[in-house]
C-alpha cells in the first residue's frame, strides 16, 4: 500500500474544524477589539457587548435565562464545575456528613475522574451500570437515590458508542424524589448530543449541562455550563461569568461558540439524516466485507458514530495501517487514546477486555462525503484480507 | 468637547491586542491543523506537536523543564491551581491539622478570593501588608512561616502600582526556613512581570509561576503554571497536561501564547526601556499639568503603569469623560472595574478610600506612540481645568 494523499477524517467525535463562518465571526476580536470585558470604557464595553450577545444567543439555543449560561474553559471544566461546585453548594446550605453523587459506568473521564477524586475526600460515588446497547439502568439509578445524594450525572449521548439516554424520563425520576428539596441536582454531558438532539432544557428537566464547541465545529477551549440555579465556583478570582468562573472572558472564543451552535442548530435535523445515512451505508458494507464484525452499542444511537469489534484483529494494528493511507479512526475516546488503554466504555456494556482492544469508532462529521466513505471502504477491506 | 475619532488606549495592564505575528501563527489551528492533541492518528500527531514546542520554547524562556509548564484556560485558573492544588497536595501527603497559605494584601484578585475561599473551608490566611511603596514587609512575610504553611504566594509585579517584589530574596526566606521539607512552597504571579522583568525561574528561585498570554500581546483564554514539582490537579479528566490540567489542549492558543513569550523575550529591554521614556515624560507632564497628582506606588516599579492620584477628583468622572473623547483608563484591575468598588490595593498602600477612588491607572503598551501621550495630557489638562 502506497500512501494516499488525499487524508479522510473519520474521528469527528474527538474534534472537528472550526467552520470558516466561525472563524471570520472570532477574528475581529483578537487584534482589533480586544477590550478586557471587565473594562468600563469603550474597548472593554465592545468586547462585554459580544459576550452578552453571545450568551443571549446561546441560551436561546437552550431555551434557557441569560445569566443561565457560564462560560468555561472547555467542557471538562464544565463538568468538573457542575460536580465539584454541586458537592460545595450542598456543604455551604450547611448540609453535613457524607455527600453522594451517581453517574453511570459510561461517562466521560472529566466525570469519573472528577467522581474518584472526590471518592478520596470521602464522596459516595454510586455507578450505575449500562446494558449491553449502553442504556443506564434506571431500576438501579433510582434505588441509588437518598436524601444526601447532591447530584446525578448522567451523558446525553455517549462518545464512544453513541447511545442515547432517556433524559426527560431520568430528570421526571429524580424530580419525583426530590419533592420540593434543591437536591439532588441532575446534570447531563451534552457535548456529543447537541450536534443532534433537541436540548432544551426545559424539556428534558435537566438542572445543569455542558457543552463544548469544538465538537461542533466551534474552536478549541471553550465551554459552557447551563445552570439552573447557582452552584458554587471551582475557580474563583475577579468574580467574572455572575461568579461562577473567574478569569478574563476569552471573548474570541465565546463569540465562535455562539456562532457554532446557531450554525449546528440550522443544520441539525438534516445534517442528523444525512450522516444517519452514511452510517448505514458505512455499517452495511463493512458487514458485507467482514461478516463477523459486530456493532458496539446500538443503532439507535447518535448518527454519526460506528464503533465496530473486529474480531481477530487488534484495533491499534488496523488503526495505524488506517493511519499511513492517511484515514484517521480511533479506538476510544481522544483524551484516552494515548494511554492506549482499552476502552472502558466497551467493558462497561459487559464485553471483554479483548473485545474493547478489537473494536474501532468511526465518526462522520459535516464534512464527511460519501466518496470519502467509499475510499475508507476500500481500504478496509485490503486491510482486513490481510 | 467634541468626541475624537482616534483612539488612544492606555490600558494594556488590562489586556492587549494579539500581535499580528502571533494570530498568524495561530491561524493555521483553527480551520487546517485541528486534530484532537490526545488522537493518535497523523492529524492529532500534528497537533501535539505543536503543543510539544509550544511547550518546549516557553519552557526555555522561563529556564524551566518541558514537563514544568502547565497550560490552563488563564491565568486565574492557574492561581487557583497553584493555591488548590498546593493545598490538596499538603493533604494528599498526609498532613493533617489546618493548612496555612501567606499571601500578601495586593495580590491580584484570583490569589485573594481563592484565600478567602478557602478561609471558608478552614485554611488558615495570612495576608503580609505591604509599605506605602507596595513593598510586601519581609519581616511579617518571614514570621508568617509555620510548619503548616503549605504555600506563600506573592505576585512578581503588581497589576495596579507596577510594584516588583524581590523574589529571589523572598524564596531565598522560604527555602531557609523549609530546610529538606518540600513545603512552603512558593508560587508568584508573574503575569504582569513577563514582559519586562527576567523570569527565568532558577534565578528567581521559585516553585511555581503564573504567566498570561493576552497581557503579553496573545490571546485570551489560555494561562501557564510553572511547576517545579507536580502538585494536585483543580480539574481532573482525561489526564492531559500530565494530570495537572484536563481537558482538551487549546491548541491554537497555545501556539500563539508561545509566539507571544517569543517576542516578548526579543523586545523586552528595548521595549522597557521605551515605555519608560513615554512614562516619565506622562508622569512629569501631568504633574506640570496638576501640580496636587500624587503618584502611588513607586517610580522603580514596571515601566508600563503611571497610577495616579487627582486630589479633589472622582476617578470615574474623569475616566468617563477621557473615554468621551476616545481614551481608555482605568481605576482598578479590569476584574473589578464593573463593581465600581475603590481599588484595594490603593487603601492597602495605608491611604484613604478617597484617595483610591480619586485614583487612575493609566498602563502603555508596545503601539503607543509620544504623539498618543501628548494628545491624552492635552485631553486631560482640559479635563482637570473644568
Amino acid at each position: 500500500m502506497t500512501p494516499r494523499k488525499e487524508k479522510i477524517y473519520l474521528d469527528y467525535a474527538a474534534g472537528t474544524p472550526v467552520d470558516p463562518r466561525v472563524f471570520a465571526a472570532m477574528k475581529p476580536y483578537f487584534s482589533q477589539k480586544f477590550g478586557n470585558p471587565g473594562s468600563v470604557h469603550s474597548f472593554g464595553q465592545d468586547a462585554i457587548a459580544a459576550v452578552d450577545r453571545s450568551r443571549e444567543s446561546i441560551a436561546r439555543a437552550l431555551g434557557a435565562e441569560f445569566r443561565e449560561v457560564i462560560f468555561t474553559g472547555s467542557a471538562t471544566e464544565a463538568n468538573n464545575l457542575a460536580i465539584r461546585g454541586a458537592i460545595k453548594k450542598w456543604k455551604d446550605v450547611g448540609n453535613k456528613g457524607i455527600p453522594r453523587i451517581v453517574v453511570s459506568s459510561i461517562e466521560h473521564e472529566s466525570v469519573l475522574e472528577t467522581a474518584r477524586d472526590l471518592e478520596k475526600e470521602g464522596v459516595k460515588v454510586v455507578y450505575v451500570p449500562v446494558d449491553k446497547k449502553g442504556m443506564v439502568n434506571l431500576r438501579i439509578l433510582e434505588e441509588s437515590l437518598d436524601n444526601r445524594t447532591v447530584l446525578v450525572s448522567m451523558m446525553y449521548a455517549n462518545n464512544e458508542i453513541g447511545a442515547i439516554q432517556p433524559i426527560a424520563e431520568i430528570a421526571a425520576i429524580i424530580k419525583k424524589f426530590r419533592g420540593t428539596s434543591i437536591f439532588p441536582l441532575f446534570h447531563t454531558d451534552a457535548v456529543q448530543a447537541f450536534q443532534f438532539l433537541d436540548c432544551d432544557v426545559q424539556k428534558l428537566g435537566v438542572d445543569m449541562m455542558t457543552l463544548s464547541a469544538h465538537k461542533i465545529y466551534g474552536p478549541k477551549g471553550i465551554g459552557a455550563l447551563y445552570m439552573r440555579r447557582p452552584i458554587m465556583p471551582v475557580i474563583t478570582g475577579g468574580g467574572q461569568e455572575f461568579g461562577m468562573r473567574s478569569g478574563t472572558e476569552n471573548v474570541p472564543s465565546i463569540v465562535g461558540f455562539a456562532k457554532a451552535v446557531a450554525s449546528a442548530e440550522t443544520v441539525r435535523e438534516k445534517e442528523a439524516e444525512r450522516i444517519m445515512t452514511l452510517n448505514d451505508h458505512f455499517w452495511r458494507r463493512i458487514k458485507n466485507i467482514f461478516p463477523k464484525a459486530e456493532r458496539n452499542g446500538s443503532v439507535d444511537g447518535l448518527p454519526n458514530i460506528v464503533n465496530v469489534y473486529f474480531p481477530g484483529y487488534e484495533a491499534q494494528d488496523i488503526l495505524t495501517r488506517l493511519d499511513l493511507e492517511g484515514i484517521a479512526a480511533s479506538s476510544a475516546s481522544a483524551c484516552r487514546s494515548r494511554a492506549l488503554d482499552a476502552s472502558y466504555v466497551i467493558t462497561a456494556l459487559g464485553y471483554s477486555k479483548e473485545r474493547a482492544k478489537a473494536s474501532i469508532r468511526f465518526s462522520i462529521g459535516r464534512p464527511t462525503t460519501k466518496r470519502e466513505i467509499d475510499t475508507a471502504l476500500k481500504v478496509l477491506k485490503k486491510i482486513l484480507k490481510k
